[in-house]
């Protein structure tokens, strides 16, 4: 093999998980030559052909999937928002991370063109590469250390993942009164609007932020025990910001 | 005073705040006489003749205000999430809430039709009035009891408040490594699409969610003592919702 190109045109994805199905959708409608396997297949020479092979398997299934490979030409992404570049590096001359900052699911549909990539190369020719491919898929294109990908993770872990939860308990709270969830809609997107304009901390408020003692006491006297905790800690999280940011 | 009526026309908004004005700035665009006063000024008895006065004042403020009125035909409301409907049973005979569910100031543009009006009354006459203002301003009107706009405001606290925190966090996070903020936008409107379409217990994801011990403890050891407290406390929360579940 002695293969250089200008541009990825043929692409193997490995996996079949949601961001495999993503890539492989956004991309065949992109006029690529995807070919899109299981990793629990037997990967072919024939698959390692193409220009750009996407590893789109479970963070702990990544090293194993690509310990057979030896690939020269070929560029070897993982799509991992968690695990180091570097794990490829004894599979491939050429390797690097595309990682899609989102949540994925086949169940709900996503504008691609929005969703933030993450890229990452071993070298700049790849990198190059890897980004103009990128840009044909996505608006928004990022240059992100392995360092970064790891600081984006637990971010998105308060932004999402934690809010998330905190969403679940404002509705189980309202249901037990027999309130919709609804009637909070309104105030959670103008709550997403004021942190896309400004600093969060800055736009802080609510009892905690006023130091409203009798008000805090009376919602943690009809909490259980759960919500309680959670009351209390951020609650006492909030004062303490507010007084480090006077 | 001997005033009966069929529809509410002329208003007295007493208040200096943001709920004040936003009462004031919607209702004369909606064509109703309205009169804003201070609560500090020598409130006159002209004031008081109208069909409704609107208490637009602090919580603490609220008992203190309504002390020296004794209505007859005026409805009194309060505009409080958290104080009883009762606080003014002693200065009218007709009263009752009109409080609007959205975080309010003066320098973000809301769209008033969309703001949830909570209203409730002393008596099925004054509920009808106060609902019948309300669908001129609003779309969506509810009638809520001082027991439910307590759960209200709980549940506000944790959509609005704490989940406002966790996005300060996650921005202060990114900036340790100068990645912009901007990069979690499409996380963030894509979890609030799925929780208004979902119990957000039943879309849960992440590192809690799966039991990934190993990402949550690497999380961990790059946070400071205050966000690890926080990470700790709500990966457990998840973990354990989880297990009441299934």
């Amino acid at each position: 093999m002695n293969k250089d190109f200008s541009e990825i045109q043929s692409i193997t994805i490995v996996g079949q998980g949601n961001v495999a199905w993503l890539y492989n959708d956004i991309m065949t409608k992109q006029g690529f030559a995807v070919n899109c396997i299981s990793s629990r297949k037997e990967i072919g020479k024939e698959d390692l052909e193409a220009d750009l092979i996407i590893i789109a398997v479970s963070d702990k299934a990544i090293e194993e999937v690509v310990s057979k490979f030896k690939l020269e030409n070929s560029i070897l992404v993982h799509t991992s928002g968690t695990m180091d570049m570097d794990i490829l590096r004894n599979s491939a001359e050429n390797y690097g991370v595309f990682y899609p900052l989102q949540t994925i699911s086949k169940a709900i549909e996503v504008d691609f063109s929005s969703i933030p990539l993450c890229i990452e190369a071993s070298n700049e020719k790849t990198f190059t590469l890897l980004s103009n491919l990128g840009n044909k898929l996505s608006k928004k294109v990022y240059k992100i250390s392995s360092e970064q990908r790891k600081e984006i993770h637990i971010a998105a872990v308060f932004a999402n993942n934690f809010t998330n939860h905190l969403f679940g308990i404002a509705k189980q709270e309202l249901e037990k009164k027999d309130i919709p969830f609804e009637i909070l809609f309104p105030l959670i997107d103008q709550t997403i609007a004021k942190i896309k304009e400004n600093n969060p901390f800055d736009v802080q408020t609510g009892p905690a932020k006023r130091g409203d003692v009798l008000i805090m006491e009376s919602h943690q006297a009809r909490l259980e025990d759960d919500e309680r905790e959670i009351y209390k800690l951020l609650s006492g999280k909030i004062i303490k910001k507010d007084k480090e940011l006077k």
